[in-house]
Formats: structure tokens, C-alpha cells, sequence
């Protein structure tokens, strides 16, 4: 083959353009100024500027009447949705419930002029929820001081706000990548049987409980308490949880019959009310929610409180919130507009989130995200643009205006089943066979976040199954796979010869795949391994005179790669193997000719392909076998 | 071609198997047991057992008298470095400087028995003896009562043995392959530097000093107390440190006069102390060392505090100072071991450092480890095997038992200076240089060390250096680089478009090289590149049909990597581009077949070469060319 055929060793990038590069890669993967430059006219690149800014203005011009119609009725959905889980969330965060309801007021306004998803829903997340009772609750109980706890929690939201939208202002969508499938999966399902166990509050009518969020906490505080569990609010619990049970079940018989289980909780609650009204319930150990004041949320700009006795609680509740929520809210958002193939920007999602609890924290709301229960209603009400997040803001205002003091009367005991009946939804066990089946590793990582929220606490159970993650992600990087290729006949193909048994070696020659990335994690181990391979050929009766390093994978090379390539040349050379390196990448070109590793092993050591550097082998092995005495002394390396 | 060449669909291990070769590839890469399954008969088995878990009887049985007189030259050059050197690092871990010598006496002989390493010179090390005061300071001020005070620096060095030892044994030699070459450059040069500024203390005579450790503070001292300034010790310091420059400067020049620098600590000191003495420096301001006890070490293994007022201080530095010496330690030993071909394993060392520290802190010594610059004296000395350490520790006692009193005449100034001698050659600017135009993030790594353990503190400093190294391993994960294949001439390669201009794309067909991992971290970030790809070849006028992922360097794959190439494809076949998939490893294979995704795709997806990919592209772009209304939405996804 001619020159053109050569490795490329002159090819090497400014440092500039590299850094731009590389900068680019990191934070704008999906390219979000493309749209700006391919406009000519100042006019148009403003609109689309605005159009990029606010995605309302991009779906408002083309509205039409037969759009509105399909999401009035999934706003319509939403709303009946909205109220049973914006009263029973709030119980969780242990505020108001009227602030549940506030919630799902201004939050979904604003959400329906910055948001890029047309199938997201907002309104509160249980297992946010109850993080910020898990947090606050420790430098504030809430029954000693209900008006401070609330600033707080309304101080949370406002903490949130602004890291949200910091986060996307400044494109850090890449920490929430860092959330695995696994790790979200792991911790819902540990969040939905805690808060299943704990709605056993509610369900037996206890009026004393542990303010602790796990299992073992609620099964003790069950047997302690024993003496005070009603008979009345289990059978009446029981009867809504089989009725709210059911029409999950009609949907998965029928799915045209969406709105089934959708309708169950507010018919649930309203049902429920009217029968506690009608036969006293108080008197039977039936409690209900309380007086609801009539109104919109009033302003609560001037109750945030940044008392260092308090705040450093609540930066915590915030933070770890801010980062949960956008983890569900996106990865949720996503999944539907997959489904569907509308538009769906992660970075604008979390400016749009941080924008919604910013200013959800200045009108009486808390931590607001998109809910997988209301988006999937909404999804499946037939919803076509954020519209729905409208008619389900105008639809709360006027229950918050007329209608709120009514479910005053609604009994806790079915808050309690609600919230039960949509965590039973969230367990799938499925979901973890296929994990174990596929990747026990994920399994692991998974099963680590769902037992340390259900018996440890949220937090832990979190940060260890994000830990795992993390470590998996550095395991990698300190043993990246290496593999032997050998030759498949006739092909000119080179393959691991573990998977392909019908591979053949080349005899006296060595042939290395190396695995991605050469660190510093790693440099040492792929010595150890290299040698291990020429002590197996060796034990097997082939006298290696050659390594051939195929570098095709390696995309990145760091310094102590560099000097463990070297160590591996010195080492090999003492023993008379030669080293050739196939086809190394254009990032680690330049950092080997940078270093002097190019002119130290000198241009011929380097071929584009493995066939050249096996042909290259083979000539200078036939020179070689006349005086045919090389030896490979392993026990000193 | 044939079916022989088709992608291996079926090749699967067995979890059993996978997992127990993943531990392996993990824990035992140096491949340990393989030569005890060499042996067949159980005495030559049990003389392999033993040879490989104490070394010297490897060694010792071929060991010759000539072998020994190159040991004895080295072992002693290597004492004349280790009294100076254990009196001075003593003092900088605020300890009685007896202790530094007791320390070159009995972990010599527990390391000539246990370490692998040909070179190493064991003794105290300067960084570490810092960090050890550093830390035990913050809980008891050894001017306060040095007893106890010395009582904990013994716990330390218990601590660190356990550590350590257990390290060797779980074979954790992993932990130490985080820091990388650039953590350890800077993290010296900072220590070099702090530890030059704080020798100030002793060079101008100053008698109060500030016990922080890092630069401004050092300059702040001195200013407040520059009424304490003596020129005295500044003259004798001056000319000492010139003489100690100057030996190095001749065996710059003259190769084969290495003793000369390695002389030139003690010579300092017998000089000065002579001077000192002749002159009564005590009353011109010049401060010596002062009464040292004759007598070897004693027992302290009753001395041991576990206190826990103290214990989580005196923990801390023994884990901090443990890995630290262990990862200089090891790759001191490593690096000589390379030049000479000689044996080190770093698991082996981990054990004989533990060892070492562990008999040490029973016997009256403090943390021990392979110091730089004694090792290159002992190697540069012609040290053969372990027993220059054994040399070492004769003479040692020797000293210890007739000697030790003349020592207690050096002046602090001459201790100082040698200090600050041996720290100005570790002060390497080219260094900088090379990392700086090799590798931007490696340089910023370096640095970081530097001025974090030179301006802050040195937990600090190592703290932020080896997290950025991490963040760098995870940045990797997050952002593999990928990059489009073109086709080079004829020769059926296909290779990066961008290093390699000269290639030429295939109309109509997208082939994207993954990076390897496909991990949660990224999968996101892999469908916008490559949608970002498909957009710019529409830019330029190709509308393409195919999209080809060559995934023969992705060495591994989790879930949420699974779920992202299903995304991928979900979007892509909704505007009628056909995925091909290339030369997947086993490691994908196995668990696209697990996750159903091969049933999914279907067989006939898979392809054994690019060249195999492209061709069947051509064949159905032909028949589809007769209806070519094909166009790609991009704005939707």
C-alpha cells in the first residue's frame, strides 16, 4: 500500500480548537445555536431566538381549535388528578394542604410558556415531598412552629428555583446524566414502599406515629401504638383501595378506557367525603383534612427565611430535591416525547423547572416537578401542547376560588389510599428480573437504592446507589477491556478469538486490542495484562517476537498512559519483542507526537491497519528464524 | 462471504464465569497463582509459596560475595543519607530526632525480608512526616506534652501498618492506581515547596515560628518576627547549603561521583556540629539538635493511645500518610524496577510496607516508607538486592549504640538546610513544561496539587488534585468521543474522516465510530451527537438513509446504554433511516441478546465489518432509489 495509506502523524489541532471542542462536546451536544446562524435577517434570528427562549411562542401561532379541544379534556384529566395528590403530597411534606392545591395553580402557568415538552404535567412529587420533610423536619418540627416550618419549606422551593435554573443557564444538563436508569428505578421503588408503609397511618387511624421514613420504623410504631387502631377507617380505606385497584384494572383490560383510573381518586375523595359527612365519621375515628380557606395563593416573597440556624437544612432539602426532581421530571418527559417524536430539551426543561419553583416560591407553592402519574394521564388524556398545563391552572384557580372548603370534608384515610394505590403501581418487579437477567451490576446498583430508602433513609439510599454508579463508571476506566485477536480466514479481518473460536493465530506475533480509555487508572494493569498474554502464548509453546497494539478503541490518552506505553516498550524490547501499534486515534496522535513518544519509537513502528502490521511481522520474522534464539524471560517482569 | 464470518450472536458466558474473570481482571492482574500451578510436586509447590510471600528467600539462597560488597558500598551510602535524613524528618513531625533514627533501624530488616523491590531504601519520608503533624497538632500541641504527643505519632504508624497490610492482602492495589503520575508530581512539587519555605524557620535562627503550613503563613511569620533574625546561622546555612548545591553539580557533571552528593548530608553535619561546637555557636544563636540517648530501639507496643479524643485525628493520618507513601513507595520502586528489569509487585510491596510500619510502630519508630531520594542513592550506589537495607540497618545500630550522642552537637540550621537541599532538587520545571504542552488536563491536575498543598494545606491540595483526576475518569464516561468514518481508497479501511481528509464518505450512508463505554452517563449525549451528524450531512446535501455504528471499540455496555441505542433507533426508523450495527464485542453482545435487543433489531442488523455494512446499504439504496422521497425531520427530535 502507498503513503496515503499511513498513519496520519502530522494531523494535530490548535490547542484553542481543541479546548472549543472539547468544551462543546461537554455542554451543547445538541448543538443549540445551529438554528440562530442558519437564519439570514435580524428579524427572523430574533424570533427564533424567542421561539428557542420561550417554546411557547413556537407552538401559541400555529394553535388551533381542534388542538384546544383535546387539551381541555386531558386538562380536564389532569386537574381531577391534580387535587386528591396536591392535598395528600402536601400531608407528606407535613405543610398546609391548601398549599398542594396553591401548587398546582401558578407552577403549571409558567411551566405552559417555558416548557419544551408537550406531555410533562406539574404539580408536586411524593418523594420530594417527603425529602423536604425528612430535612427540614430535623432542625424544625412542624408541629412546634407550622408558620416557620412553611417559610422554610417555601425557602426550599426558592433554593431550588434558582439551582435549577442555574443549572440550565449554564448548561450543567450533564450532572443529571449521571443519574442511571438503574439508580431512578432503584430509588422510586424504594420511595413507593415507604410511602406505602406509611400511609398504614392513615389507613388503621392512628393518631400517633414515628416521624422516622423507613420500614422497620413504621412496623414498631404499628405494634406500639396497636391500641389505637379503628376498625372504621380500615374497612372504609380497604373499600376505596379495591375500588381505586379496579380501575387501574378495567385500563389494562380496555386502554381506550384511560380516564378510568384517572377519575378515581377525585370520585374517590368526593365519595368518601360525602359518606364521612352523612354518617359523622369524626365520632368514628374517621378524621378528615380540616377547614380550606377560599382563594388564590397569596404572595410569599416576604416569608422566605435565611436564619443560618435553619438554612443549612434547607439548602439540603433543596439542593438534593432540585437535582432529584429534575432527574425524574426529564428522564419522564423524555420517555413520552420518544414515544411520540416531539420536541423534548433537557437544558431548557431545567430552566423551565427552575423558572416554575422560582416563581412557584414566591405564590405559597413548594417544590413542584413533573409527576410520572399526572404526565402519563396526561399522555393518554391525549393532550397536544402544554396547553393542558393551562386549563389545569384555570380549572385549580376556580376550585381554589369556590370549591376549596369543600374538601375540607375529604378523610384522611383516603388520601392515605390514594397515594397507596399509585406507589403499588410504581413496584415492578419486572423491571428488576430484566435488570438481574441483563446487567447484575445495574441489578446491584438498583437494588441498593430501593433497600437503603426503605430501611435506611432516602438520602442514604440515594448516595449509595449513585456511589455504585459512579464506581462502576471508574471500575470501568481502571480495567477497560482488553481482548487477543486472532485471524478469520481469508477475511483480512482481525477478531477477539474468544468470541470468534475460528479465529487463527499468526504465529510469533502477538495481536492486542486495547481498551478505551489509556489513564493513569489503568496504565499499570494493562502492563500486567500484556504480559500475562505473552506468558499464556509462551506456556503454549509460541515464542512471541512480536506485539501488535491495535489503539482503533482508544480514544483518549493521558500522561501516565503515555510513560505505561513506554514502560511496556522498555520491558518487551529487553526481551527482544518488537512493538507495533495499529491505528491509533487522532486525540492520541497528537498527544504521542507532543510527548516525544512518536520520535522516540521511531514512524515505522506505527501501521494503519492490522494487516499491514501483520505482513510487517511476517517479513521480519523470516529473517529472524535463521539465528532463532530469542527467549521471553517472564519470571523477572 | 460466508456464514463463518457473521457477528458471534451466541457466545455467552455463564455469570459464574464472568464474574469470577471480571475479579480476576480486577484484583489479580499480575496473575499470581500462576506459578504455583507450575509445580507439580508439594515441596517444590510449598518453596514457591514461600519464595513468593518472602522474597528474600528467593534471593537469598543464589546470594554470592560479590553480590554483597556492591550491597555493602550501597548500604553504606544509604546510612550516611538516613541520619541526617531521620533527624531532620523528625523534627518536621515535631518528634524527639532519636525516633528518626530508631526508624532506620528495625523497618530496613522487616523490608530486606519482605519487598520486592531490588532498590528501595526504606526510611521516614518528608511529605508524610508533615502530614502526620499536620494532623495530630490539630488535637494536641506536642509543646503541650510531647509524651503523649509521641504516643499518638506511634498509633499513627500502627494504623498505617494495619492499613496497609490489609490493602496487600485484599490485593487492593487498585486504590493506589487513582493517583495518577500527575496527582503525585504535584503533590510533591507543593511539599517540596511548603517544606523549603518552612526550613526559613531554621536557616534565619527564628525561635517562634507559625505551625501552619503553607506559604503566606511561613511569610507571615517571619515578618512578625523579624526582630529574632540572627545573621549567624544565616552565614553558616548559606555557605552548607552552596556545599550541599555544589556536590550535586558534580555528579551532574561526573556521572560515576554519585557518592558525593550522597555524602554530603553527613559531611554538613559533622562539619557544622565540629564548627558549632569550636565556636560555641550556642551563644551566637546557632541551636543544635541537643541530648540524644545511646541504645537501640525500645519496645513501644504498650505505648499505643486509642483514645478517642484523639483516635479519629491519629486515623486520619495514619490512612492519609498510609496511601500516600504506598502510592510514592511503589512508584519509586516501579520506576528503577523498569530500568533494570528487575522484580516489583505492587501488592507484595503493599504487604512489606505494612509490615514494615506495623513491626516499626511496636519498636519505637514512626511512619516508614521508600523515600525518593534515598532510593536513588541506593541505586545509584550499585545496590544488587534487598540487603543494602539490612547494611543499613547494622550500621544503624551501630550508631544507635556508640554514636548516637556526637549527633545531638548538629545545629538545627545544618538539619534545615539539608532539608531544603533535598527538596530543591525535587523542584523539576521541565515537568511542568512537558505536561503543560502534552496534556492541558493533566497539567491543571499537577497544578492543582501544587498550590493547593503550597497556599492552603496539603489535604487540601492532594484532596482537589485527585478528585479533578476522577472527575476527569468520569468526564471520559460522560463524553467518549466518537467520530464518522470515510473510506480510504481501495484498501476497504475505513477511518476518521476528520484525521484523515483524503477519506471519502459513502453517499447516502452515516458511519459513526462509538466511543467506548455506553454507559448511563452518555447515552443521552450519544443519540444528540450523532442526530447532530445526521443534520450536517443534510446541511451538506446528503440525505442519509443509513446510519452505521461501528462499535468494535465499545468494551462495555450498561442498561441505560441499552435503552439509548433503542432510543436511537426509534427516532431514526420514524424518518426512515435503517440502523446497521458493526463488530459489537462479546461483552455487548452478550447483553444485547440478554436485553432482547438483537430479537428487537432482528439478526439481519449485524454486521461483521463496516465493509460488509456498506455494501449491503448500497444494495437496498439501490432498490430504493427508484422511490426517493425520503426526507429526515430534524427540528422534531
Amino acid at each position: 500500500m502507498g503513503d496515503e495509506h499511513a498513519v496520519n502523524l502530522t494531523k494535530s489541532r490548535g490547542f484553542f480548537k481543541k479546548f472549543t471542542a472539547g468544551l462543546k462536546e461537554t455542554f451543547f451536544p445538541d448543538d443549540p445555536f445551529r438554528q440562530f446562524q442558519e437564519q439570514r435577517s435580524a428579524g427572523r434570528k430574533f424570533l427564533k431566538y424567542l421561539q428557542y427562549f420561550v417554546p411557547m411562542c413556537e407552538w401559541l401561532p400555529k394553535y388551533s381549535l381542534s388542538l384546544f379541544f383535546a387539551d381541555l379534556l386531558a386538562g380536564l384529566t389532569i386537574t381531577s388528578v391534580a387535587i386528591p395528590q396536591g392535598i395528600s403530597y402536601a400531608k407528606l411534606a407535613s405543610i398546609p394542604p391548601i398549599i398542594g392545591l396553591y401548587t398546582a395553580f401558578v407552577p403549571p402557568i409558567v411551566y405552559s410558556i417555558f416548557g419544551s415538552s408537550r406531555h410533562v404535567a406539574v404539580g408536586p412529587i411524593a418523594s420530594c415531598s417527603l425529602i423536604i420533610y425528612d430535612n427540614i423536619s430535623k432542625v424544625l418540627n412542624p408541629d412546634d412552629d407550622i408558620v416557620l416550618y412553611v417559610r422554610l419549606v417555601f425557602t426550599a422551593a426558592f433554593v431550588t428555583g434558582v439551582f435549577q435554573t442555574a443549572l440550565g443557564l449554564l448548561r450543567l444538563g450533564i450532572l443529571v446524566d449521571f443519574f442511571s436508569h438503574s439508580t431512578i428505578t432503584g430509588f422510586m421503588t424504594g420511595t413507593a414502599i415507604i410511602l406505602i408503609f406509611a400511609q398504614l397511618k392513615g389507613l388503621l387511624g392512628l393518631k400517633h406515629f414515628t416521624t422516622k421514613n423507613n420500614v422497620q420504623s413504621v412496623i414498631q410504631a404499628i405494634i406500639k401504638y396497636r391500641s389505637e387502631i379503628r376498625w372504621q377507617p380500615i374497612v372504609l380505606g380497604l373499600v376505596l383501595l379495591v375500588f381505586l385497584q379496579s380501575t387501574k384494572f378495567v385500563r389494562k383490560k380496555r386502554p381506550k378506557l384511560f380516564w378510568v383510573p384517572a377519575l378515581g381518586p377525585i370520585v374517590a375523595i368526593v365519595v368518601s367525603a360525602v359518606f364521612t359527612a352523612l354518617i359523622k365519621g369524626e365520632d368514628h375515628g374517621i378524621v378528615t383534612v380540616g377547614h380550606l380557606d377560599k382563594g388564590i395563593n397569596p404572595l410569599s416573597i416576604h416569608l422566605f427565611n435565611f436564619d443560618p440556624r435553619y438554612f443549612s437544612a434547607v439548602a439540603k432539602a433543596g439542593l438534593v430535591t432540585g437535582i432529584l426532581s429534575l432527574a425524574e421530571g426529564i428522564a419522564i418527559g423524555r420517555s413520552f416525547a420518544v414515544i411520540d417524536n416531539t420536541p423534548h430539551d433537557g437544558n431548557k426543561e431545567m430552566i423551565a423547572f427552575g423558572l416554575m419553583n422560582l416563581l412557584g416560591s414566591f405564590t405559597s407553592c413548594y417544590l413542584t416537578s413533573g409527576p410520572f402519574s399526572k404526565t402519563a394521564v396526561n399522555y393518554n388524556a391525549g393532550c397536544k401542547t402544554a396547553m393542558s398545563n393551562l386549563v389545569q391552572a384555570a380549572l385549580m384557580a376556580l376550585t381554589l376560588l369556590f370549591l376549596a372548603p369543600l374538601f375540607g370534608y375529604t378523610p384522611l384515610v383516603a388520601l392515605s389510599v390514594i397515594i397507596m394505590s399509585a406507589m403499588l403501581s410504581l413496584l415492578d418487579y419486572h423491571e428488576f428480573i430484566h435488570l438481574f437477567k441483563v446487567d447484575k451490576f445495574d441489578f446491584v446498583i438498583c437494588i441498593t437504592g430501593t433497600i437503603g430508602v426503605s430501611f435506611i433513609s432516602m438520602d442514604v439510599g440515594l448516595f449509595f446507589s449513585v456511589i455504585l454508579a459512579l464506581l462502576r463508571a471508574l471500575l470501568y476506566v481502571a480495567r477497560p477491556a482488553t481482548c487477543k485477536l486472532g485471524r478469520l480466514s481469508d477475511s483480512g479481518l482481525y477478531r477477539d478469538v474468544e468470541q470468534y473460536p475460528n479465529s487463527s493465530k499468526v504465529h510469533g506475533v502477538l495481536i492486542v486490542q486495547l481498551g478505551s480509555p489509556l489513564y493513569y487508572a489503568n496504565s499499570n494493569y494493562i502492563k500486567e495484562r500484556i504480559l500475562r498474554y505473552i506468558r499464556g502464548e509462551q506456556a503454549s509453546g509460541d515464542i512471541i517476537e512480536h506485539l501488535i497494539l491495535d489503539l482503533s478503541g482508544v480514544t483518549s490518552i493521558d500522561m501516565t498512559g503515555i510513560k505505561g506505553l513506554l514502560e511496556i516498550r522498555r520491558v518487551l524490547e529487553k526481551n527482544n519483542i518488537q512493538v507495533l501499534i495499529v491505528n491509533p486515534r487522532m486525540e492520541v496522535v497528537e498527544k504521542l507526537v507532543a510527548s516525544h513518544f512518536v520520535g522516540k519509537v521511531g514512524k515505522e513502528s506505527f501501521y494503519l491497519s492490522l494487516d499491514d502490521a501483520v505482513m510487517a511481522t511476517q517479513y521480519s520474522l523470516q529473517k529472524a528464524r535463521k539465528s532463532d534464539e530469542a527467549s521471553f524471560d517472564t519470571t523477572d517482569t
